[in-house]
């Protein structure tokens, strides 16, 4: 079979091995697939080909029933052990030892998968803002494209936290069979108006910035950056910001008080690694989110998802408060609902590895 | 005594009368003062003169005991009857047949007072980014000014919500024994690291308005407009969104969702009733509102207010959260905290007049 050659091909490639606390051990594989022939949109647009970046890491077992794919959240990238520290380790519930483990790159970002800044073959310039709106749908079929490349048939869990969750429950009521476990984390069924006046907001301090629409990679910066500072503010929330951004010493002048040049930092350097197109064409995907669209509303396609699945709600998410999360557990017939405690909002998924290492690996095992 | 003279001036003044539900009161007269010596800013810096726009409502008693002094927030203006819905009336906590009501419009706003709109008497033009910094202290000094002006010299009732909240505590930290009583909703003793990066956050959406800093008084408008969308996300919060801009029909396109022309609407609202400059300037007034500076630290400032005191929380405010609202309380000496009940966040301050009524008629008798 011409996939399982491909398959083949993955785990004879060159391995990175890293030094971890007490040995050496796999640790990832950045891959590339090329998809040569046209990719249809739910917009009715196509694109002529795409690529999809993805990370693995670990290798599949003999029966390959040691798969988990992780979707990654709005800036992230396929490499899970950069942006989700000590999960992907040894012991840890994403363990590369235990685990064959798959991220993907969405479609519309920047760290190697099809996106605004990918050249269009019609014009052998990149897309920019020509760059077709897509669907949550539409990355979803992405990565059940590279599934298939890689034939992978069954997956043993599936894992999203935040818009990583959207594609999973996306993915999960497109291809109900497909999956084993379902992990759900700081996540929803739907784009709520609250989410889509946050990203509303982003979209107006991108459209505020008259160099967005330039075509240029670095067009928008100044919108990307303050659309990057709205993010945050909703991601860490009032605790997590007096926990850490009191200001220890008197600052020199207004401007420098720690909360405003934390502020400013963080945009900046999400200007250094992402775009302001990719940026805009990812929340507005976001705003597409709805499983319950074509499906008989959330609660027929929540209902119909009847594997294990564990839905983490974080105490002081603001964007997924635990009220909307515990909703969302209900509507999955064999969900359990678990709140993480913690004082840094939605960020909690990326910070408090120990309580979901402590949730997931007996949830996985 | 010359003061004497002008309160008389005031109270001579044509009355406005307006029809209520069933009877005819007077509702309000705005008023001018024109302060025409320097007036020292804490920068430094001073302005040649200034203006305090001024409303008052009812009329004060024979011994001026009746007389309630009203803060405003942000991006408000004197005149109490037309932000602070159903608390102007007859009946209600500030019954204008009771009590004589005054608020002035804050030094650095645009609804006459002196501000970033005003002529520079120095160069004849507006004096848009030029307007020297102001501190909270010197907006407070200005409303003292104006309370000697009218020889206002015992207050019955300071009443400060969200950033009138913050003038109030400021002023009664500076002037004790003027007040008798003291209402403080949805308000801090000093802006957080959480408010302080919230208002960053508008100062970098300003800022990447490139006609930010042109000389022109609709300079700034696409940014403004972001920063108001941001405040709104912040004065709203999740529940109030869910609840109001869920799309009762399916959009005719993504960009006319609910919650999208929403957040554009009241960005553009503001823009026709406020300017950046001013924006800007109150912003970082705010900044540097804390009323332990130079006292001591805010235990032992809080711990000198004696006077009867109301802090009154809401259970959804996001800014000044309840716990954050209960520590308030708990600092000043003869307060009781009393938490309103509201999906509507922050702003619960002006939507919930009914439960504000409830429990302001009695403290204010």
């Amino acid at each position: 079979m011409r996939c399982q050659a491909i398959l083949g091909l993955v785990l004879e490639s060159r391995l990175n091995f890293i030094r971890s606390k007490n040995s050496l051990r796999i640790l990832s594989m950045r891959h590339v697939y090329h998809h040569s022939s046209p990719f249809s949109l739910d917009s009715g647009e196509s694109l002529p080909e795409i690529t999809i970046a993805y990370d693995t890491f670990g290798s599949p077992n003999a029966d390959r029933s040691n798969i988990i794919w992780v979707c990654h959240a709005l800036t992230a990238s396929s490499d899970v052990a950069d942006w989700w520290p000590h999960t992907v380790e040894s012991g840890k519930f994403l363990d590369p030892e235990k685990y064959f483990i798959v991220c993907a790159n969405i479609l519309g970002s920047c760290y190697g998968s099809t996106g605004p800044l990918s050249i269009n073959p019609a014009t052998g310039e990149p897309y920019y803002g020509d760059f077709p709106s897509l669907t949550m749908s539409d990355i979803v079929r992405a990565h059940s494209l590279l599934a298939d490349h890689l034939c992978i048939d069954r997956i043993h869990a599936l894992i999203g936290s935040s818009v990583g969750g959207f594609q999973a429950l996306e993915w999960i009521c497109g291809q109900p069979d497909r999956f084993d476990r379902l992990v759900l984390i700081a996540t929803d069924a739907y784009a709520s108006p609250w989410s889509i006046a946050i990203n509303e907001t982003q979209r107006m301090a991108l459209r505020s910035d008259d160099s967005f629409g330039r075509r240029a990679p670095e067009a928008g910066r100044a919108g990307l950056a303050t659309a990057r500072a709205i993010g945050l503010l909703t991601y860490r929330g009032g605790e997590g910001y007096n926990l850490t951004q009191q200001d220890l010493t008197p600052p020199d002048s207004p401007e420098n008080r720690r909360p405003c040049t934390y502020q400013r930092y963080q945009g900046e350097k999400l200007c250094r690694r992402f775009n302001a197109y990719s940026y805009m064409n990812i929340l507005n995907a976001f705003d597409t989110h709805d499983v319950g669209r074509h499906r008989g509303g959330l609660k027929a396609a929540l209902g119909r998802i009847h594997i294990p699945t564990i839905v983490i709600g974080i105490s002081t998410d603001m964007i997924f408060p635990p009220a909307d999360m515990r909703r969302l557990a209900e509507m999955i017939p064999n969900a359990s609902y678990v709140e993480i405690v913690s004082p840094f909002g939605h960020d909690g998924f990326l910070t408090e590895h120990q309580q979901l290492n402590h949730l997931l690996i007996p949830f996985l095992s």
